[in-house]
């Protein structure tokens, strides 16, 4: 089969599972030059894109293909959960070598186990994959795109903190990182694969649960709506480069400076105190409301914690500020994650 | 400076630069999570994506980087002037090298003239850049999103040609094709290069007219615009991979067959009749309309060129014919252009 034959036969496999799947605002999906989506009366569009590279956001010698399909569309998600934005639809280029499209054996091809996890988790938020690009490529890449539509005026942005606001997380942080850190391991124990195909490890039954918040991260889209329909937060942001390194950048555009209180963070069972504060990718919600608004202790099962608060910016406070037993430090942004 | 630093700083270029360009219906750009876009009233929303990789789309040892920056927008426009959409906002995911984000010597980096090329193409199209993504990667790639606003129920679409309707290009066939091969000849007289690092040929000035619909084409807005504003077209397709497969794709989508007039077609000065079928990248319109629509001979100073007609599909018949003067043959999809 060549390359163009392969190319053509996962984009057949792309368009009739895409098919199947729920439509929702999409009017017109693969097939056109464009995809037509429709937005109801007064919502406005969210779009962002996430690209995902073999080396840098994910490895092929680490991760199962499911993984990095349900990553790489988590990114996105949780960026439209983070402007409390609901899914309308998803685009995907795919570059991959050729020997990712083609079986091996009796397992399917790499593409089609990526396409499993990817189209499992939209389903999931009701999204439909509307498009997308597909080419041979000498490494795997995936750009995913994801449009939302959210009342107008109405997005969550990192911009509304004011001084006096309180910090809140929704779930559990620092579990992406130690599930991380225990793929790193699994790795590690095992020989160095010498063939040019990748060699994606089989999850030990015991360790899922573990690795689970590193491999397939749940975006908190429900819990974007809810803060919308509601109107209950200033500002929000989500976790994907780690607390420190985010809370920074919502600090940034709200001009504001905050502190959190290391006793009451939700640190994930498994997960150290740095990897709750420098751990990337675990996908939860960290948003801002004002000191009257009432929240309930968790939305849509997922719990919400107040972790902090929002500050005036001072000449020589530091931008975050950590408070622990033996008194506070500046936390710096050191949330930034590489696999090279 | 470290590839992280390398990133910020590209990061930080781009968002000054798209700052500067007008914003149309764009209300918050780079720095949130997502991009908020605002369609008028009436107007649904057209998403296109397009995945440019180095070896594959573009060759860094023969395009200067201001082309490939123009090509891999100009591919997204086009899909949206297929769609006789208005772009509201552009997208660039771009994974680069390390090497190519650095000056050397005297020169610009790579990325900052691949930068001004898109940049120039989207200004000249009022589009602003709402967003992105940027990541180390081991191959130079760009993924361009569009997204573009049309009137509700009124996009161009691929299946709307009935039999009896007339076909039409705008503008001339086989210049790109013809540009792309003098451009190969033209690397081919240099010696290989031994670096690591691209050398882009300058281009003599003798040939840059002769290269410009390969490095340089322009997408039909304004001609799509026009079409869907006077209700003109009953399908459209744009001439990316070669008038011979999007014409057959086109065909596809409307469940019907064509036939097209050798001694018609718009032939570009240096094109062959072969570059002018099956040559890709000329990013013309292809379009039908019935047989009473009255089209003017251009439209924003691009010819409109009749070139043949949409009939029945019969057993037998092929789904193109190609009428010359020596009598009618199939024409066959060959329009499939790779650099690797």
């Amino acid at each position: 089969m060549s390359g163009e034959q392969g190319e053509r036969a996962l984009l057949g496999q792309i368009r009739a599972r895409a098919a199947q799947a729920s439509r929702g605002g999409l009017r017109l999906g693969i097939g056109d030059d464009c995809a037509l989506l429709r937005l109801r009366p007064g919502e406005e569009l969210a779009v962002t894109t996430d690209l995902s590279i073999a080396g840098r956001h994910f490895r092929l010698d680490w991760h199962p293909p499911e993984s990095v399909g349900h990553r790489a569309l988590a990114r996105g998600l949780s960026d439209l959960a983070a402007m409390g934005a609901r899914p309308v639809a998803a685009f995907l280029s795919l570059g991959l070598p050729r020997q990712l499209t083609q079986a091996k054996g009796r397992c399917s091809p790499w593409s089609a186990r990526f396409l499993d996890g990817l189209l499992h988790l939209a389903e999931a938020h009701k999204t439909p994959l509307a498009g997308g690009d597909l080419a041979e490529s000498p490494v795997a890449l995936a750009d995913i795109v994801l449009a939302g539509a959210v009342p107008r005026g109405k997005a969550l942005l990192r911009s509304g903190a004011r001084p006096g606001h309180l910090l809140y997380v929704t779930g559990a942080l620092g579990g992406a990182a130690a599930g991380l850190a225990h793929l790193a391991e699994l790795a590690a124990a095992l020989p160095e694969s010498q063939s040019d195909r990748p060699r994606p490890r089989r999850i030990p039954k015991k360790l899922e649960a573990q690795l689970a918040p590193h491999l397939y991260p749940q975006p908190r889209i429900a819990q974007g709506l809810w803060l919308v329909r509601h109107g209950a937060a200033s500002a929000a942001i989500d976790l994907s480069d780690g607390l420190s390194t985010d809370l920074a950048h919502l600090c940034q555009e709200s001009g504001a400076a905050a502190e959190v209180d290391a006793a009451a963070l939700p640190i994930h069972p498994a997960a150290t105190l740095a990897q709750a504060l420098n751990g990337g990718e675990d996908y939860e919600l960290l948003f801002t409301a004002g000191p009257s608004v009432r929240l309930p202790r968790a939305i849509a099962g997922v719990a919400i914690i107040r972790i902090g608060r929002i500050l005036k910016p001072r000449p020589g406070r530091p931008a975050v500020t950590l408070i622990t037993a033996h008194g506070s430090q500046p936390l710096e942004p050191h949330g930034w994650e590489h696999f090279s």
